[in-house]
Protein backbone atom coordinates (compact mmCIF):
# COMPACT_ATOMS: atom_id res chain seq x y z
CA UNK A 1 0.00 0.00 0.00
CA UNK A 2 2.65 2.52 0.97
CA UNK A 3 4.36 1.75 -3.02
CA UNK A 4 1.24 2.15 -4.25
CA UNK A 5 0.75 5.71 -2.03
CA UNK A 6 4.72 6.72 -2.91
CA UNK A 7 4.26 5.94 -6.23
CA UNK A 8 1.11 7.88 -6.96
CA UNK A 9 2.26 10.85 -4.98
CA UNK A 10 5.64 10.54 -7.59
CA UNK A 11 3.79 10.13 -10.55
CA UNK A 12 2.14 13.28 -9.71
CA UNK A 13 4.86 15.28 -8.82
CA UNK A 14 6.19 14.22 -12.58
CA UNK A 15 3.03 15.46 -13.96
CA UNK A 16 1.89 18.21 -12.41
CA UNK A 17 5.79 19.98 -13.13
CA UNK A 18 4.82 19.16 -16.71
CA UNK A 19 2.72 22.10 -17.27
CA UNK A 20 5.40 24.36 -15.87
CA UNK A 21 8.10 23.40 -17.99
CA UNK A 22 5.81 23.49 -20.91
CA UNK A 23 4.50 26.98 -19.94
CA UNK A 24 8.41 27.92 -19.50
CA UNK A 25 9.16 26.32 -23.31
CA UNK A 26 6.22 28.16 -24.63
CA UNK A 27 7.42 31.36 -22.89
CA UNK A 28 11.13 31.17 -24.00
CA UNK A 29 9.20 30.96 -27.50
CA UNK A 30 7.02 34.16 -27.38
CA UNK A 31 7.92 37.37 -28.90
CA UNK A 32 7.25 38.86 -25.29
CA UNK A 33 9.59 37.17 -23.93
CA UNK A 34 12.40 37.58 -26.13
CA UNK A 35 11.58 41.20 -26.30
CA UNK A 36 12.31 41.04 -22.78
CA UNK A 37 15.42 39.47 -22.69
CA UNK A 38 17.28 40.89 -26.25
CA UNK A 39 18.00 43.63 -27.50
CA UNK A 40 16.90 44.40 -30.69
CA UNK A 41 16.10 47.45 -32.90
CA UNK A 42 15.03 47.93 -36.82
CA UNK A 43 15.71 51.20 -38.35
CA UNK A 44 13.95 52.22 -41.27
CA UNK A 45 16.19 54.50 -43.92
CA UNK A 46 13.59 55.73 -46.92
CA UNK A 47 15.51 59.49 -47.91
CA UNK A 48 17.63 59.90 -50.37
CA UNK A 49 19.97 62.30 -47.95
CA UNK A 50 23.70 61.09 -47.82
CA UNK A 51 23.63 63.67 -44.20
CA UNK A 52 21.23 61.07 -43.03
CA UNK A 53 22.63 58.02 -43.92
CA UNK A 54 26.24 59.14 -42.04
CA UNK A 55 24.00 60.39 -39.25
CA UNK A 56 22.23 56.48 -38.85
CA UNK A 57 25.86 55.22 -39.07
CA UNK A 58 26.62 56.94 -36.08
CA UNK A 59 23.51 55.77 -34.61
CA UNK A 60 24.56 52.33 -35.04
CA UNK A 61 27.79 52.98 -33.52
CA UNK A 62 26.49 54.86 -30.21
CA UNK A 63 24.09 52.03 -29.53
CA UNK A 64 26.50 49.31 -29.91
CA UNK A 65 28.61 50.90 -27.92
CA UNK A 66 26.06 51.29 -25.19
CA UNK A 67 23.95 48.09 -25.25
CA UNK A 68 27.06 45.94 -26.20
CA UNK A 69 25.14 43.12 -27.22
CA UNK A 70 22.38 44.20 -29.63
CA UNK A 71 20.41 42.54 -33.25
CA UNK A 72 20.30 45.27 -35.28
CA UNK A 73 18.87 45.25 -39.04
CA UNK A 74 18.40 48.63 -41.08
CA UNK A 75 15.55 48.14 -43.58
CA UNK A 76 16.57 50.95 -46.92
CA UNK A 77 13.56 51.40 -49.37
CA UNK A 78 12.68 53.88 -52.18
CA UNK A 79 15.45 56.96 -52.17
CA UNK A 80 17.19 55.49 -48.80
CA UNK A 81 18.60 52.78 -51.43
CA UNK A 82 21.31 55.05 -52.81
CA UNK A 83 23.01 54.43 -48.77
CA UNK A 84 23.83 50.86 -50.26
CA UNK A 85 25.05 51.49 -53.66
CA UNK A 86 28.37 50.43 -54.00
CA UNK A 87 29.92 53.79 -55.31
CA UNK A 88 27.94 55.62 -52.09
CA UNK A 89 30.26 57.77 -49.80
CA UNK A 90 28.99 55.82 -46.87
CA UNK A 91 30.17 52.41 -48.50
CA UNK A 92 33.03 52.11 -46.12
CA UNK A 93 30.61 53.29 -43.15
CA UNK A 94 27.82 50.45 -44.16
CA UNK A 95 30.88 47.77 -44.62
CA UNK A 96 32.37 48.81 -41.01
CA UNK A 97 28.85 48.50 -39.41
CA UNK A 98 28.34 45.15 -40.82
CA UNK A 99 31.68 43.62 -39.65
CA UNK A 100 30.20 45.23 -36.53
CA UNK A 101 27.64 42.50 -36.94
CA UNK A 102 24.65 45.33 -38.37
CA UNK A 103 22.46 43.85 -40.92
CA UNK A 104 21.23 45.77 -43.85
CA UNK A 105 18.60 44.78 -46.07
CA UNK A 106 17.66 46.30 -49.17
CA UNK A 107 13.76 46.45 -50.27
CA UNK A 108 14.05 44.17 -53.61
CA UNK A 109 10.45 46.15 -55.11
CA UNK A 110 12.37 49.34 -54.41
CA UNK A 111 15.19 48.08 -56.41
CA UNK A 112 13.01 47.14 -59.17
CA UNK A 113 11.40 50.31 -59.59
CA UNK A 114 15.04 52.19 -59.45
CA UNK A 115 15.99 49.65 -61.96
CA UNK A 116 19.36 48.67 -59.48
CA UNK A 117 20.69 45.44 -59.63
CA UNK A 118 21.87 43.20 -56.80
CA UNK A 119 25.71 44.53 -58.85
CA UNK A 120 24.94 47.89 -58.08
CA UNK A 121 25.00 47.14 -54.29
CA UNK A 122 27.58 46.59 -51.44
CA UNK A 123 29.06 43.20 -51.16
CA UNK A 124 27.30 41.00 -48.36
CA UNK A 125 23.91 43.28 -47.94
CA UNK A 126 20.72 41.40 -47.35
CA UNK A 127 17.50 41.94 -50.06
CA UNK A 128 14.26 41.29 -49.34
CA UNK A 129 10.91 41.49 -51.67
CA UNK A 130 8.91 44.16 -49.83
CA UNK A 131 10.83 45.92 -46.94
CA UNK A 132 7.94 46.94 -45.36
CA UNK A 133 6.75 42.75 -44.70
CA UNK A 134 10.31 42.56 -43.75
CA UNK A 135 10.03 45.14 -40.78
CA UNK A 136 6.55 43.49 -40.20
CA UNK A 137 8.53 40.70 -39.97
CA UNK A 138 11.18 41.64 -37.51
CA UNK A 139 8.47 43.48 -35.32
CA UNK A 140 6.60 40.34 -34.81
CA UNK A 141 10.43 38.82 -33.54
CA UNK A 142 10.20 41.54 -30.88
CA UNK A 143 12.55 43.67 -32.71
CA UNK A 144 11.53 48.23 -31.98
CA UNK A 145 10.85 50.22 -34.53
CA UNK A 146 13.25 53.40 -34.95
CA UNK A 147 12.63 55.95 -37.64
CA UNK A 148 15.37 58.46 -37.66
CA UNK B 1 -8.41 -0.86 -3.92
CA UNK B 2 -7.30 -0.73 -7.71
CA UNK B 3 -10.24 1.29 -8.80
CA UNK B 4 -9.57 3.75 -6.42
CA UNK B 5 -6.01 3.90 -7.33
CA UNK B 6 -7.81 4.26 -10.89
CA UNK B 7 -9.91 6.92 -9.86
CA UNK B 8 -7.05 9.12 -8.02
CA UNK B 9 -4.57 8.65 -11.10
CA UNK B 10 -7.90 9.41 -13.72
CA UNK B 11 -8.43 12.77 -11.52
CA UNK B 12 -4.69 13.29 -11.30
CA UNK B 13 -4.50 13.11 -15.38
CA UNK B 14 -7.78 15.34 -16.04
CA UNK B 15 -6.49 17.92 -13.62
CA UNK B 16 -3.31 17.91 -14.86
CA UNK B 17 -4.14 18.93 -18.19
CA UNK B 18 -6.16 21.99 -17.13
CA UNK B 19 -3.46 24.25 -16.49
CA UNK B 20 -1.91 23.18 -20.01
CA UNK B 21 -5.59 24.08 -21.25
CA UNK B 22 -5.84 27.05 -19.44
CA UNK B 23 -2.08 28.08 -20.67
CA UNK B 24 -2.52 27.65 -24.03
CA UNK B 25 -6.35 29.66 -24.48
CA UNK B 26 -4.43 32.34 -22.57
CA UNK B 27 -1.31 32.50 -24.93
CA UNK B 28 -4.16 32.61 -27.88
CA UNK B 29 -5.74 35.60 -26.50
CA UNK B 30 -2.01 37.72 -25.94
CA UNK B 31 -0.85 40.26 -28.69
CA UNK B 32 2.65 38.01 -28.59
CA UNK B 33 0.67 35.16 -29.69
CA UNK B 34 -1.65 37.11 -32.19
CA UNK B 35 1.26 38.87 -33.45
CA UNK B 36 3.29 35.44 -34.21
CA UNK B 37 0.28 34.04 -36.07
CA UNK B 38 -0.85 36.58 -37.71
CA UNK B 39 0.51 39.79 -40.08
CA UNK B 40 -0.99 42.94 -39.76
CA UNK B 41 0.43 46.36 -40.24
CA UNK B 42 -0.38 49.58 -39.41
CA UNK B 43 0.49 52.32 -41.83
CA UNK B 44 0.77 56.49 -40.52
CA UNK B 45 0.68 58.93 -43.50
CA UNK B 46 0.96 63.01 -42.12
CA UNK B 47 2.30 64.71 -45.06
CA UNK B 48 0.76 66.81 -47.83
CA UNK B 49 2.16 64.75 -50.50
CA UNK B 50 0.67 63.36 -53.09
CA UNK B 51 3.65 61.80 -54.41
CA UNK B 52 3.82 60.20 -51.17
CA UNK B 53 0.22 59.17 -51.32
CA UNK B 54 0.81 57.44 -54.47
CA UNK B 55 3.65 55.65 -53.09
CA UNK B 56 1.97 53.95 -49.93
CA UNK B 57 -0.59 53.28 -52.54
CA UNK B 58 1.60 51.19 -53.92
CA UNK B 59 3.51 50.27 -51.29
CA UNK B 60 -0.22 48.35 -49.68
CA UNK B 61 -0.40 46.78 -53.06
CA UNK B 62 3.04 45.29 -52.81
CA UNK B 63 2.59 43.73 -49.29
CA UNK B 64 -0.77 42.18 -50.31
CA UNK B 65 0.58 40.51 -53.36
CA UNK B 66 3.51 39.65 -51.62
CA UNK B 67 1.33 38.03 -48.14
CA UNK B 68 -1.63 36.74 -49.45
CA UNK B 69 -3.34 37.68 -46.15
CA UNK B 70 -2.86 40.44 -44.15
CA UNK B 71 -4.65 42.96 -41.98
CA UNK B 72 -3.62 46.51 -42.46
CA UNK B 73 -4.95 50.44 -41.08
CA UNK B 74 -4.02 53.45 -42.87
CA UNK B 75 -3.84 56.22 -39.96
CA UNK B 76 -4.19 59.29 -41.63
CA UNK B 77 -3.18 62.35 -39.47
CA UNK B 78 -2.93 66.61 -40.18
CA UNK B 79 -2.22 67.64 -43.67
CA UNK B 80 -2.25 63.55 -44.69
CA UNK B 81 -5.61 63.89 -44.89
CA UNK B 82 -5.52 65.36 -48.45
CA UNK B 83 -5.33 62.29 -49.72
CA UNK B 84 -8.63 61.18 -48.01
CA UNK B 85 -10.37 63.79 -49.80
CA UNK B 86 -13.42 62.94 -52.16
CA UNK B 87 -11.77 64.77 -54.94
CA UNK B 88 -8.36 63.92 -54.05
CA UNK B 89 -6.40 62.38 -57.05
CA UNK B 90 -5.56 59.55 -55.00
CA UNK B 91 -9.01 58.72 -54.40
CA UNK B 92 -9.50 56.01 -57.14
CA UNK B 93 -6.51 54.55 -55.38
CA UNK B 94 -7.80 54.22 -51.64
CA UNK B 95 -11.10 53.01 -53.00
CA UNK B 96 -9.11 50.51 -55.22
CA UNK B 97 -7.35 49.35 -52.01
CA UNK B 98 -10.48 49.51 -49.38
CA UNK B 99 -12.10 46.81 -52.13
CA UNK B 100 -8.74 44.84 -51.41
CA UNK B 101 -9.54 44.96 -47.86
CA UNK B 102 -7.40 47.82 -46.19
CA UNK B 103 -8.92 50.02 -43.82
CA UNK B 104 -7.87 53.96 -43.84
CA UNK B 105 -8.66 56.03 -40.87
CA UNK B 106 -9.15 59.71 -40.47
CA UNK B 107 -7.85 61.44 -37.92
CA UNK B 108 -10.77 63.51 -36.02
CA UNK B 109 -9.01 65.62 -34.22
CA UNK B 110 -7.20 67.02 -36.94
CA UNK B 111 -10.18 66.88 -39.35
CA UNK B 112 -11.83 69.86 -36.99
CA UNK B 113 -8.74 72.00 -37.20
CA UNK B 114 -8.25 71.63 -41.11
CA UNK B 115 -12.35 72.22 -40.66
CA UNK B 116 -13.43 68.94 -42.44
CA UNK B 117 -16.07 67.04 -42.16
CA UNK B 118 -17.40 63.61 -43.44
CA UNK B 119 -19.02 64.92 -46.39
CA UNK B 120 -15.68 66.08 -47.86
CA UNK B 121 -13.72 62.53 -47.78
CA UNK B 122 -14.17 59.29 -49.41
CA UNK B 123 -17.06 57.45 -48.69
CA UNK B 124 -15.73 54.44 -46.72
CA UNK B 125 -12.92 55.42 -44.77
CA UNK B 126 -13.19 54.93 -40.73
CA UNK B 127 -12.97 57.48 -38.29
CA UNK B 128 -10.76 57.99 -35.16
CA UNK B 129 -10.89 60.92 -32.57
CA UNK B 130 -7.41 60.89 -32.12
CA UNK B 131 -5.16 59.30 -34.70
CA UNK B 132 -2.74 58.27 -32.51
CA UNK B 133 -4.28 57.13 -29.81
CA UNK B 134 -5.68 54.80 -32.96
CA UNK B 135 -2.33 53.64 -33.79
CA UNK B 136 -1.47 52.63 -29.90
CA UNK B 137 -4.83 50.70 -29.80
CA UNK B 138 -3.32 48.65 -32.95
CA UNK B 139 0.18 47.82 -31.83
CA UNK B 140 -1.48 46.69 -28.44
CA UNK B 141 -3.57 44.16 -31.01
CA UNK B 142 -0.31 43.39 -32.46
CA UNK B 143 -0.08 45.31 -35.44
CA UNK B 144 3.46 46.05 -36.82
CA UNK B 145 3.65 49.92 -37.12
CA UNK B 146 5.20 51.57 -40.23
CA UNK B 147 6.27 55.17 -41.29
CA UNK B 148 6.79 55.58 -44.76
CA UNK C 1 -7.03 4.31 3.74
CA UNK C 2 -9.64 7.19 3.32
CA UNK C 3 -7.76 9.47 4.83
CA UNK C 4 -4.63 8.79 2.97
CA UNK C 5 -6.86 9.05 0.06
CA UNK C 6 -8.11 12.53 0.70
CA UNK C 7 -4.71 13.49 1.19
CA UNK C 8 -3.51 12.29 -1.91
CA UNK C 9 -6.66 13.95 -3.66
CA UNK C 10 -5.99 17.28 -1.43
CA UNK C 11 -2.48 17.38 -2.16
CA UNK C 12 -2.94 16.53 -5.77
CA UNK C 13 -5.51 19.52 -5.66
CA UNK C 14 -2.60 21.98 -4.24
CA UNK C 15 0.17 21.23 -6.59
CA UNK C 16 -2.31 20.97 -9.61
CA UNK C 17 -3.25 24.85 -9.17
CA UNK C 18 0.51 25.75 -8.33
CA UNK C 19 1.40 25.90 -12.56
CA UNK C 20 -2.06 28.18 -13.10
CA UNK C 21 -0.95 30.80 -10.27
CA UNK C 22 2.57 30.47 -11.76
CA UNK C 23 1.56 30.77 -15.49
CA UNK C 24 -0.52 34.23 -14.37
CA UNK C 25 2.16 35.82 -12.51
CA UNK C 26 3.80 34.98 -15.37
CA UNK C 27 1.60 36.54 -17.49
CA UNK C 28 0.98 39.59 -16.14
CA UNK C 29 4.72 40.29 -15.78
CA UNK C 30 4.77 39.88 -19.75
CA UNK C 31 5.47 42.61 -22.17
CA UNK C 32 2.08 41.55 -23.86
CA UNK C 33 -0.14 41.09 -20.89
CA UNK C 34 0.93 44.75 -20.25
CA UNK C 35 0.69 46.40 -23.20
CA UNK C 36 -2.87 45.12 -23.02
CA UNK C 37 -3.58 46.37 -19.89
CA UNK C 38 -2.26 49.96 -20.18
CA UNK C 39 -1.86 52.85 -22.17
CA UNK C 40 1.91 53.88 -22.95
CA UNK C 41 3.18 55.59 -25.89
CA UNK C 42 6.60 56.59 -26.49
CA UNK C 43 7.05 60.15 -29.37
CA UNK C 44 9.95 60.46 -31.36
CA UNK C 45 11.28 63.86 -32.13
CA UNK C 46 14.01 64.37 -34.31
CA UNK C 47 13.37 67.85 -36.43
CA UNK C 48 13.99 71.61 -36.27
CA UNK C 49 10.95 72.69 -36.38
CA UNK C 50 8.94 74.74 -33.95
CA UNK C 51 5.48 74.32 -35.80
CA UNK C 52 6.07 70.24 -35.40
CA UNK C 53 7.04 71.02 -31.52
CA UNK C 54 3.59 72.79 -31.18
CA UNK C 55 1.61 70.22 -33.22
CA UNK C 56 3.36 67.33 -30.78
CA UNK C 57 2.32 69.18 -27.73
CA UNK C 58 -1.28 69.55 -29.41
CA UNK C 59 -1.30 65.81 -30.03
CA UNK C 60 -0.04 65.35 -26.67
CA UNK C 61 -2.97 66.78 -25.04
CA UNK C 62 -5.59 65.35 -26.86
CA UNK C 63 -4.47 61.66 -26.43
CA UNK C 64 -4.56 62.79 -22.79
CA UNK C 65 -8.10 64.11 -22.58
CA UNK C 66 -9.17 61.06 -24.83
CA UNK C 67 -7.48 58.49 -22.68
CA UNK C 68 -7.68 60.18 -19.17
CA UNK C 69 -4.94 57.49 -17.77
CA UNK C 70 -1.93 57.40 -19.80
CA UNK C 71 1.72 56.98 -19.88
CA UNK C 72 3.57 59.54 -22.17
CA UNK C 73 7.58 59.64 -23.11
CA UNK C 74 9.14 62.09 -25.57
CA UNK C 75 12.09 61.19 -26.62
CA UNK C 76 13.74 64.27 -28.54
CA UNK C 77 16.78 63.12 -30.71
CA UNK C 78 19.05 65.08 -32.78
CA UNK C 79 18.20 68.67 -34.06
CA UNK C 80 15.11 68.32 -32.07
CA UNK C 81 16.70 68.92 -28.88
CA UNK C 82 15.68 72.41 -29.93
CA UNK C 83 11.74 72.32 -28.91
CA UNK C 84 13.35 71.15 -25.00
CA UNK C 85 15.88 74.02 -24.66
CA UNK C 86 15.38 76.50 -21.41
CA UNK C 87 14.84 79.43 -23.95
CA UNK C 88 12.94 77.69 -26.77
CA UNK C 89 9.21 79.11 -27.44
CA UNK C 90 7.81 75.57 -26.69
CA UNK C 91 9.22 75.86 -22.68
CA UNK C 92 5.77 76.58 -21.43
CA UNK C 93 4.13 74.38 -23.48
CA UNK C 94 6.91 71.33 -22.40
CA UNK C 95 6.11 72.71 -18.62
CA UNK C 96 2.51 72.37 -19.03
CA UNK C 97 2.82 68.84 -20.38
CA UNK C 98 5.21 67.34 -17.64
CA UNK C 99 2.67 69.31 -15.04
CA UNK C 100 0.29 67.03 -16.69
CA UNK C 101 2.43 63.72 -15.99
CA UNK C 102 4.19 63.71 -19.71
CA UNK C 103 7.68 62.68 -19.57
CA UNK C 104 10.26 63.92 -21.84
CA UNK C 105 13.94 62.45 -22.90
CA UNK C 106 17.03 64.11 -24.19
CA UNK C 107 18.94 61.88 -26.35
CA UNK C 108 23.46 62.62 -24.34
CA UNK C 109 24.77 61.76 -27.97
CA UNK C 110 23.21 64.67 -29.55
CA UNK C 111 23.44 66.82 -26.80
CA UNK C 112 27.16 65.98 -27.27
CA UNK C 113 27.43 66.66 -30.65
CA UNK C 114 25.61 69.68 -30.43
CA UNK C 115 27.38 71.12 -27.63
CA UNK C 116 24.27 71.66 -25.20
CA UNK C 117 24.48 70.90 -21.70
CA UNK C 118 21.92 70.20 -18.61
CA UNK C 119 21.71 73.73 -18.50
CA UNK C 120 20.60 74.98 -21.43
CA UNK C 121 17.74 72.66 -21.14
CA UNK C 122 14.29 72.93 -19.69
CA UNK C 123 14.38 71.79 -15.46
CA UNK C 124 12.92 68.94 -14.99
CA UNK C 125 12.96 67.28 -18.59
CA UNK C 126 15.48 63.30 -18.54
CA UNK C 127 18.63 62.38 -20.22
CA UNK C 128 19.49 59.16 -21.87
CA UNK C 129 22.74 58.62 -23.23
CA UNK C 130 21.40 57.27 -26.68
CA UNK C 131 17.92 57.98 -27.10
CA UNK C 132 17.20 55.35 -29.76
CA UNK C 133 17.80 53.06 -26.61
CA UNK C 134 15.85 54.45 -24.71
CA UNK C 135 13.03 54.18 -27.29
CA UNK C 136 13.47 50.37 -27.41
CA UNK C 137 13.53 50.37 -23.47
CA UNK C 138 10.05 51.32 -23.84
CA UNK C 139 9.08 49.78 -26.71
CA UNK C 140 9.85 46.15 -24.66
CA UNK C 141 8.14 47.56 -22.01
CA UNK C 142 4.86 48.29 -24.61
CA UNK C 143 5.06 51.37 -25.38
CA UNK C 144 3.56 52.24 -28.43
CA UNK C 145 6.24 54.03 -30.71
CA UNK C 146 4.77 56.93 -32.53
CA UNK C 147 6.77 58.86 -35.19
CA UNK C 148 4.73 62.20 -35.62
Amino acid sequence: MDKRFLAVLGLFALLASAPVAAQQAAAGASPGARQASQNRMVFQVNEDDSRKWHTVLANLNNVQEELGKVEISVVVIGPGLGMLKADALTANGVQDAMAAGVRFVACGNSMQSMKLTKDDMIDGITYARAGYVEIMRLQKLGYAYIRP
